[in-house]
């Protein structure tokens, strides 16, 4: 059974920051532009599961919906909580999850959050990475790496500037 | 007196790195291309002084040849050495060195190392920045930037890809 496509969509700032120290990402606004996503409902509508990190699951509970109705939630975390939306937590060996997830029929995760992007990565898992560079430079904040103990050489797949002057970048991992 | 123009002109990782812990920048080999600097000698020419920090100074004398010969070079340090190539060595405050610049004739400066880069940017003193992103994600090493105590926003100027995979971006600083 091969194991699902794994791919990581996330913006970042010029000098790869993906929040705040506080976890803000206030900053994205000023990329916002009326019917415009950059990509993202066509992105995610190819997907059926997320992965994502405590600290992404706790942001997406702040919203006032739930975002990811009919996809199967993964929440890596050591401290489950209660399943409001029929997510699951999960703190185990993530090759093994995803040997789990190819025999439930997962066929595209996406995986969410920086602390389990460095992880994905770490472990091999990660097949293509997009990411949105936000014009604008922080200088402090949440990194989009922590430390990976190998280097992750990318393929260029695409390169599109639009009009507010975000840049999304996609790769393949090799 | 108009203070000089200052550009960044810097490649960085995926991930927002400029260099390894070490300091080393191997991982830039994987975009050299016979005959292609990525128009670094097109930027270079538009330069007659330089400021950098005292660490892409120790990598600049590490080299065989001195590569800076006819630009103005101040090395920004508080351990000023022996001026081998006729560079200066400046410890003050950075608009008072462009005072100065301006009124010796300088046009165009180029900023180059991490925290001097930063450095430029908390003092509002930066007016364009091109960063090349590298096709690779080291996961750790020597920032881009430091704390720079406030946003830093952007303005695209211009986006390439090339086939190496190297995306360059230009950007005005608003």
């Amino acid at each position: 059974m091969p194991r699902p496509r794994c791919s990581v969509y996330i913006a970042t700032s010029l000098d790869g920051f993906i929040a705040r120290e506080d976890g803000r990402i206030d900053w994205l606004s000023i990329v916002e532009r009326e019917g415009e996503d950059y990509g993202f409902k066509r992105f995610f509508d190819t997907t059926d599961t997320l992965v994502m990190g405590r600290k992404t699951y706790e942001t997406a509970l702040s919203f006032d919906t739930w975002h990811y109705t009919g996809k199967r939630c993964i929440v890596r975390t050591h401290a489950p909580g209660e399943s409001l939306h029929g997510e699951e937590f999960y703190s185990g060996d993530l090759v093994e999850l995803m040997e789990r997830l190819a025999e439930e029929g997962a066929k595209h995760v996406y995986v969410d959050g920086g602390m389990i992007i460095s992880q994905f990565l770490a472990a091999k898992l990660v097949d293509e990475v997009t990411v949105s560079l936000i014009p604008i430079v922080l200088g402090e904040g949440a990194r989009l790496t922590q430390k990976i103990g190998h280097d992750v050489g990318l393929e260029l797949l695409s390169s599109k500037a639009f009009e507010s002057g975000l840049v999304q970048i996609t790769y393949r991992v090799v």
